[in-house]
C-alpha cells in the first residue's frame, strides 16, 4: 500500500520550504515549534474521531510542521532519518527491534 | 543541501514498520501517540541545546514515531503528504503561501 506515491523526504521538505519557509523563518523556531505542538494536538483529536480524510490531513500537517521546523534550524530530515534508522533500531541495531519492551 | 539522500517517505515508513510495527501495534495507537509526544518533548529540549547530532536524532525520532503511528492506523504518510500539500498551501492553494499571517 505504501508504493503508490514515490515522494522523497527531501522533496517534501523542499516543497514545504517553498510554501512556508519565509514566513516560518520570520516566526522563528520557538514559535514554529509551538505550531507543531498545536498540530500534534489536532492529530490527537483526529485519532479519536471517525473522519479518515481529516486524520490523513492531520498526519500531513504534523509532518509539514516538522519539516518546516527542521528547515529553520538547518536539519535535513532525510539525512537525519537515514543516519538514525538506516541500520535498524538505533539502540539494538537490528530489524525488527529486539530491545526489551518499553 | 536536501538532495544527497533520496529516501522516499514510503520507504521510510516501510522501514519503520519492519523495525517496530509488531510491538507498536501491540502497544496500540493511544500509547504510541503518548510516545510520539514524549519524542516531541525531547525535540524541544534539543532545540534549546547546542548538540547538533542530538538535534538531528530527535527530528528523526519524531518522524519515526509519526510514521509508526500512521502505520498503526493505516495511514500512508506519503499519500497524505501529497494529497494535502501537492498543490501548495492547502488553504490558499498557492506557493509560497499567501494566507494572512497567523
Amino acid at each position: 500500500m505504501h508504493r503508490e506515491v514515490a515522494l522523497q523526504i527531501a522533496q517534501f521538505q523542499q516543497q514545504i520550504e517553498e510554501i512556508y519557509l519565509d514566513r516560518d523563518r520570520e516566526r522563528g523556531s520557538a514559535r514554529t515549534f509551538a505550531w507543531l505542538v498545536e498540530e500534534v494536538g489536532e492529530l490527537s483529536r483526529a485519532l479519536r474521531g471517525e473522519d479518515r480524510a481529516n486524520l490523513e490531513e492531520e498526519f500531513a500537517d504534523v509532518f509539514a510542521w516538522l519539516a518546516s521546523l527542521a528547515s529553520i534550524v538547518g536539519v535535513d530530515l532525510s539525512q537525519a532519518a537515514v543516519t538514525r534508522y538506516g541500520a535498524g533500531c538505533p539502540k539494538c541495531h537490528t530489524t525488527p527491534c529486539s530491545c526489551p519492551p518499553a
